[in-house]
């Protein structure tokens, strides 16, 4: 990606923008149409789940997704409020001050322009790589652990009680538990259709779409429209039957139209030092959701994404949602998806849906006063039913015990302890498995092949070994992991063989030796010489030994010798007196 | 070291004591008295390090060397208080308590016990491999760092002036910067000279001895009692001229003889939590001093260390030095060196050092307090001034940037914000720096060497490529570090070449794939389908193919293959009709 000239890396839309291609110009319109359809509802869901009022569900998919139609890499990728990032909001905030509160509006914005202040610097230093300290296991256990979580934070609207969300995920279930005498029976029944509803959308009725002769994507795009469709008729049956006044059914109720102002997020240094942990949480699980979509949708249609761009695009996005009145979003899985189907060529879809949810908040406001809260639980449980995913854990328990533990960890101690410690827990238990294992790198005592030049690991052929002389390759690039466990077997070699005069190392597969591996080296030249043993590099790949040349490790190691290949180290070695033995397992 | 019964691993003193070798006796006393004397002028001045009234110093070096002495597989580590372990000591407990008062003191006994529990943990789990998150710089970096603070943290005593530690490093230096108008110029005429007579007698009165005839053995022997002789000298000079009562002089004053009870250490767990950070500090820095330590002793007698027995055996040392009034200890780096040079074939040497000690803590006692801390802190000051290394700092700066930069960033951080912090940064550092470095592995596009059955690199030689089909090769294991990074580059070359059809990935150099790299080719196979593009794989090994096999992923694979040659699959891909075509650049 670095032929592209700097501005073109950094505004992608110079790419399409201004030689636009009329053809991509109805599929565009069409997908910015439905993914409107298909945000309203999902905003003001995710907007509840944040503990935030329903508008701000709205503000967040106004200029956010304009500025990502025209900064991001991935032509298809519709950002907005997602379920995941929604829950780490309210988890972030909910110690600091009361869901829905002015105080809490506003801290939702600082947190949304801190995540992007930090995903803008990443991406500027070309730091995307931070990204893969999320391993799979860990993004797999945190999706199912949130999932659960938002799941049970959303029963209390379905059974349309009060319960505070607690400190520790746990309280909130005990909370839920007590709350659940005042269920209102009418609330409960709505909730049940709703979701019941939703998930005949979500596959049955797709089906029988196709049946009756529509293709598969366009199937796929009607059922997609279903929430949109349930909330206009949640909001019918409120206005016709009185729900909210005579049942107790709760509504979203009044809120401003109009669209959000300029606003300058709140720079209390505290305060940002306690959000960081969050951001920062936010910043990387918002990062491998959205490039992991652009990169699936790209490759369809053999287009690439610059991760480091992205981060650039989405810190842009974040940035202008904190100051426009949002909360941090992110590119969301099922509505890139439907942008993507329905045909979105560039980035002008997203700005197109952009537009049009900034005329609905404008016109439509009054309308969705009278919409049931069940109704958005009920989308946002039907979403995150479908990622508790616990067949994965037992098919990664049998791909690596050390991985499956890994994800079972992290769904624990997301359930138990919170989604940003969780996390948190599960990038450190991931360094510590790669560190177990890297740190006991694969080495073979090598011995030679017949009379030929070729030398192999003693215990998988039949080959020739030499009194008082060690061929041993490393197969592993050298470094902090596993300098120490090295050196210890090269000591344990020395120490049960009595006769041993020179080691040679084969570093036939070193391809780096970082300065822990340099370190220990040196330690170990002394501290075989100390032993009366003499240690020999072969086979040192140019790089490296343009590195050993820097700080003489050449001069050090004498009168160790770097030979080219394992076999001249045994020709100058062996000795021509000394007879060869028959091979022996170290 | 599995074939070891588990009773003669866990108990290494079995190997020994009870067939004692009547000649290892000479050398097993002598090693104990020379480190005795060695040891009594080091504990009380660590003990002032970290805070404690010097008795603790002594208390420290009794049942933890004994117990050392029985359970280590070192038979010439001299364990005891050391400088850093000391400061980190003082930094943990200054917060919480004054130093030298009844609470500090109960807490010091508490850090420790809390640290021997930590190690013990760690050596049953054989979980010694964290040790290696102490990459080679942030060692270096750390001990440079501290030995700065440790040097400032002692000029107060040189000076004879009161001045706080503060609760950042840079506080110490103003506070000391203020005090130092109160000179009491007796007490900085006698450190001075004091500093000046132990750097006489760290090299040119060795040599000067070595000159008179003497062994460099023995002359480095007699040269290291001489921070002990010039204890006496102090002590000797007070008693004649009254320099405490006359001239200010700050004297170590009158202690309790007697050894120390047994005291259970106050089991506070607000507070055990807040210690624990730097317990974990202690754990790493106190390992990797005494592991390497020991690592380079055995060497020279061909003997070797264990290290997961040797976190038991310094658990054990520091959970006794916590129930009998110590601190924190670990192996030492010039004591144990005495000790092999005098001549210690055992562990009854340190056996041997631990009864001299209480010895002289029950008999000597009354004599020490008129003993300077001026001298103590002189001794320090001479110790630590040796461990600072800006050399090691240019040097890693010329063998790898990056490694460099560590290295200053972890000596800025201790120094700026701390040890704990310090160690922490370091550690955090240097697993980003790895993640950069190993999330951007070498892949090589392959081609054929002539008519043979070879692929090579095509940016190295003379080879032919195959239209449609792209051979590609991948230097590295496949893990959560670096799946993303293949991911993309791939996704480029199908963006790059229309005409691409196949790609065969070699796993030649493959030797794991970790569950993010088995996620990331699933997603590959699909994403490549959508673009057209089949992924077939090459000479997979036998442990990678049977965890593939676990989770079905060649049917996922299908209609691509599984080739046990890169030969193989150029054979079944490029088809009969299709020419060869020149090598060319990707």
């Amino acid at each position: 990606m670095n032929k592209i000239p700097v501005y073109k890396r950094l505004l992608p839309f110079t790419d399409w923008l201004f030689h636009y291609k009329r053809e991509n110009l109805t599929g565009d319109i069409l997908a910015g149409v439905i993914v409107t359809i298909m945000l309203i509802p999902q905003s003001l869901a995710y907007a509840m789940l944040a503990g935030l009022p329903p508008e701000y569900g709205l503000y967040a998919s106004i200029v956010p997704l304009f500025i990502y139609g025209l900064l991001g890499t991935s032509r298809t990728l519709s950002v907005g409020p997602v379920a995941v990032i929604s829950l780490l909001t309210a988890t972030a905030l909910t110690p600091f001050a009361a869901p829905g509160s002015e105080e809490y509006i506003k801290l939702a914005m600082l947190l949304a322009a801190m995540t992007g202040v930090i995903q803008l610097v990443l991406g500027l230093i070309r730091g995307g790589f931070i990204a893969s300290l999320l391993s799979h296991p860990v993004v797999a256990g945190f999706i199912t652990g949130s999932s659960l979580l938002i799941l049970v934070s959303q029963l209390k609207h379905i059974l349309g009680v009060k319960a505070a969300s607690g400190h520790l995920p746990y309280e909130a279930v005990t909370n839920l538990v007590q709350a659940a005498r005042d269920t209102n029976l009418v609330t409960l029944g709505m909730g049940t259709l709703a979701i019941a509803l939703l998930l005949f959308f979500r596959k049955p009725f797709r089906k029988l779409l196709q049946r009756i002769g529509l293709s598969e994507n366009v199937a796929q795009i009607i059922a997609r429209t279903g929430p949109a469709l349930l909330v206009v008729a949640g909001m019918a049956a409120v206005a016709l039957f009185s729900l909210d006044s005579s049942y107790g059914v709760k509504v979203v109720g009044e809120f401003p139209t109009g669209l959000p102002g300029l606003t300058l997020p709140s720079l209390d240094l505290p305060v940002i030092g306690s959000l960081a942990p969050a951001a920062l949480a936010i910043v990387l699980a918002g990062y491998v959701e959205s490039v992991s979509v652009g990169r699936s949708l790209g490759a369809k249609r053999r287009q690439t994404i610059e991760p480091n761009q992205e981060l650039v695009a989405l810190g842009a996005a974040n940035v202008a949602s904190g100051f426009t009145g949002g909360f941090p979003v992110t590119g969301g899985f099922s509505r890139s998806v439907v942008n993507f189907d329905a045909g979105a060529n560039t980035g002008l879809a997203s700005m197109i849906t952009a537009v049009l949810i900034a005329v609905v908040t404008l016109s439509l406001a009054p309308l969705l006063k009278s919409l049931p809260q069940v109704v958005l639980a009920a989308t946002v449980i039907v979403a995150v039913a479908g990622l508790i995913n616990f067949k994965e854990l037992l098919r990664l328990w049998k791909y690596s015990k050390g991985d499956g533990a890994l994800m079972g960890l992290t769904i624990l101690s997301v359930l138990g302890l919170g989604v940003e410690i969780g996390i948190g827990v599960g990038v450190g238990a991931s360094l510590l498995l790669y560190l177990a294992r890297a740190g006991r790198p694969h080495m073979a005592v090598l011995g030679r092949v017949g009379e030929s030049e070729h030398f192999r690991n003693i215990k998988r052929h039949e080959v020739t070994t030499y009194p008082g002389l060690l061929l041993l390759r490393v197969d592993e690039n050298l470094f902090f992991a596993n300098t120490r466990n090295i050196e210890d077997r090269l000591l344990e070699y020395v120490a049960e063989q009595a006769d041993l005069k020179h080691i040679v190392l084969s570093f036939n597969s070193v391809n780096y030796v970082d300065s822990s591996g340099l370190e220990s080296l040196e330690a170990l030249i002394v501290r075989l010489r100390d032993a009366g043993v003499t240690l020999h590099l072969a086979e040192v790949k140019g790089p490296v030994m343009d590195r050993f040349d820097k700080v003489g490790l050449t001069e050090h190691l004498a009168p160790g010798q770097v030979f080219l290949s394992t076999h001249r180290a045994v020709v100058a070695l062996r000795g021509d007196s000394k007879p060869a033995e028959p091979a022996r397992a170290a």
